[in-house]
């Protein structure tokens, strides 16, 4: 834990160092197995949770920030962000703002002014990667989204519009390349629809319209060794997953 | 045109009223009878052409700024603008830092720091706006896509990921309910879609596509006057459409 001395002398440096008015949240969520789970930390001095977020250098850009603030505040490295919303309300931050008005004189405080932050999201299998808390957190690991803390400042808003954004991304892009093993069942694709869904879908309808986005190629080879008859094995067509992730999955016009 | 002493009294206070490092561009496509058009401001200064583009107030939410920046700098109100894009590049504006770094003291410099600009979009009939320029503009007026000037800064860079988003949305996304007649013809309709992708399609793929999606209700009467047979009339089947904008064109899971 940081003393305040530490604290004070942080924020006086980092009016040095990042572009003021101007934050980054990452929104890291986490699949495996049917289970769902969000990247949070929670803070040392207030013991409260937050997504990982942090600030723009002078001479950054904003996409290699996203990845030095995500790999700083959780050890995490190399996947793939992508900025999904800007979240520019003014009161936002009035938490700090409020909570850190009078521990530095005005032109220094970096931490207390008003912050337009650039969401990022990503979505992994949670069993890659192990998070580790930087030197402003308690914790930093993955919560199950059925049980998640209360958040800080507006970091629930946040959360919630990378969910729907990735929800709706279903209806129009493939998904579950970098989720699934090389070789799946319909069924374990499906459970990965599903937990993003958080709901049930019909079995004939998901293998269905699946099918004819042609995103699959349906293997010679069944799932060896369970009681019932074998499943089929399918592998991504990996030209037509890349092209529908261009195009959409119906594919352009 | 203002004078020198003018524009330093600008930029001299637009760091008191602004916030530092952040900037919002506005791409307008405009649409009628098979005419595609973008919004642009001819600059009094420079003679270049520019997006409409300006700053967040200090205590100001990022979407009524981008409403109140169209407003100011082109006559415009009242279009729904759509976030689509940050851009984060720390040589974005270069130009600017370079041109007007010795016209003013470093500390009230506001106009040549590094800006991350967020991108707004929108696309209206261009029959029903008129656009004006302000005082730091030549011209303010629609451009033809087939006719475009050469762009200052990133612009062409934003104006292009802005087109690219918006021939995306193409695929997943209903358009052109405030652009279509109440009711039109399916070859209107068609024209719509071959203006934004700039490309031909093929009648009875498009028809047949675009009435999958059952956003369109098949009116009883057919329109009059031409000298082929009289074509059908359709108008937007609202409900579906507002769906449709919501799950994408094919619905949701």
């Amino acid at each position: 834990m940081l003393t305040k001395e530490e604290l004070e002398k942080h924020w006086t440096q980092a009016s040095e160092i990042y572009l003021n008015h101007v934050s980054i949240d990452c929104v890291v969520f986490g699949f495996h197995e049917g289970q769902m789970k969000v990247l949070m930390l929670k803070s040392n001095n207030e013991k409260a949770w937050y997504l990982p977020g942090g600030f723009v250098r002078n001479e950054e850009p904003i996409d290699d920030a996203a990845n030095r603030i995500l790999k700083e505040r959780t050890g995490i490295d190399k996947i793939f962000l992508r900025q999904f919303h800007v979240f520019g309300d003014p009161d936002r931050t009035k938490f700090h703002k409020e909570t850190y008005k009078d521990m530095l004189p005005k032109e220094h405080n970096f931490f207390a002014q008003r912050f337009i932050s650039i969401g990022y999201y990503a979505l992994v299998d949670f069993m890659n990667v192990t998070p580790t808390p930087d030197a402003f957190s308690e914790i930093c690991t993955w919560r199950d989204l059925n049980d998640l803390p209360e958040f800080q400042l507006d970091h629930e808003h946040i959360f919630r519009t990378a969910l729907d954004t990735l929800r709706l991304q279903l209806n129009y892009q493939p998904i579950g390349y970098n989720l699934m093993p090389r070789e799946f069942t319909m069924p374990e694709l499906q459970k990965l629809y599903e937990t993003i869904l958080d709901k049930k879908l019909d079995r004939r309808n998901f293998q269905r319209r699946i099918l004819g986005f042609g995103i699959l190629n349906k293997l010679e080879q069944t799932r060896k060794g369970g009681a019932h008859k074998a499943p089929y094995l399918y592998s991504f067509n990996l030209q037509n997953y890349q092209a529908a992730l261009r195009e959409g999955l119906q594919g352009g016009w």
